[in-house]
């Protein structure tokens, strides 16, 4: 028998599933797990998923950068917010970051049952796939949506890895066959495909018409990204 | 301004939607809200929709038929199961039933705060986008799923309603573009196209293969279902 794909579609979906001796995948397209797997990439130490804004201020007073958004805007007090063009090589290599989300966090925290946590992104979509593909364990892929609602962008990219995982994994499971179908629809130019998010016109409104198309450079930072010992690091 | 559409995916997502002063649409197309528009249709007086067995075991005593399933098959000591082809004018006319299923028969009870409560399936949805599009409200399509999982079939019909309702209605919605991309690939057979369904390969495991088909029959119960007084009633 195969390993299996699954996928949490939104927080609030993650109870239905058990990930107990499973990887999990956390995705958070826009932006925080392209903006990790950016920074890692470019150089940072290690960067510490938090969950409050409080609690990445009270890292302030030592040596880590203290970064992260709240509804898509850099939190007050904060060194970088939750873009990758933030986290050039020049600012961040040998650096250790404390990040806090509005939604990607979070789900960081929420899957610590499983066996291993890995970071998704397009960024690192191809190592992502050939890591487990290779380690042959069964697959939870965890959206982290926006503020619990499904979204386009993460759904998106749960699909293009579980057909990338369609030899080597099985599946019976409408939330993959649904994510399998925005891929097929999304293909030809997936960056315009996500013009139609919520969070892509929530970027317009804020006037930010760079990062949908930053956070859509397929293998563009090709690092794997694991969470150990409460803190993400290049594997 | 446009009325809103909007989706609910799963009955773990309702805390999300605001329901008041909307017009839901009950969607479990495998099969209750099927079989209740089939048994109105063909002329059963009303549907009084109970969430457990032992509930629905209570009304025997009195003139009420009994029906429904858990897990797909026919509850015990009930009169009908969940097949709409159980439901035929020689045994339905004039009777009043009690119903009971895994999925959709909850979701009417958790959408009381709605002003307005239909039921949807493809039995009747050119009937009820008409009444929404002349109604004008807010809509919010509620499907029922799985065991609270997000499920293809009622994603699909939901995104039949929201597509119907592209001219009258208005969303900026991630659930209601995931919807409409179901529909794209669906739209040349939608019966073949619900084959991928977990529900799909549940029925052909308990030796079913004729209920998804006729679950598919577009508009062959054009009856409008409103809930009113806890029971449901040809409008």
């Amino acid at each position: 028998m195969k390993p299996t794909v699954e996928i949490v579609l939104s927080p609030l979906l993650l109870p239905l599933t058990n990930l107990k001796g499973k990887t999990v995948v956390i995705i958070d397209i826009l932006r925080a797990t392209s903006t990790i797997c950016a920074a890692l990439d470019n150089g940072a130490n290690s960067i510490t998923p938090v969950i409050s804004v409080e609690e990445a201020l009270s890292y302030q007073s030592g040596p880590y950068l203290v970064a992260g958004e709240r509804n898509g805007e850099k939190a007050e007090g904060f060194d970088f917010g939750n873009s990758p063009l933030e986290y050039s090589p020049e600012v961040i290599t040998g650096k250790d970051v404390v990040l806090t989300t509005t939604n990607g966090t979070k789900c960081i925290h929420a899957a610590k049952d499983a066996e291993e946590i890995l970071i998704g992104s397009f960024f690192n979509l191809s190592t992502v796939v050939q890591h487990l593909v290779s380690s042959n364990q069964s697959v939870v892929l965890f959206c982290a949506g926006w503020k619990d609602q499904v979204n386009l962008e993460d759904t998106l990219y749960a699909g293009y890895i579980a057909k990338a995982l369609s030899d080597s994994h099985e599946w019976e499971s409408d939330p993959v066959e649904i994510a399998l179908d925005l891929v097929e629809n999304a293909e030809d130019d997936p960056t315009e495909y996500l013009t139609r998010a919520s969070h892509a016109k929530r970027f317009n409104r804020l006037g930010n018409n760079i990062d949908l198309g930053v956070c859509m450079q397929f293998d563009a930072h090709p690092v794997l990204v694991k969470y150990q010992n409460n803190t993400l690091v290049s594997a």
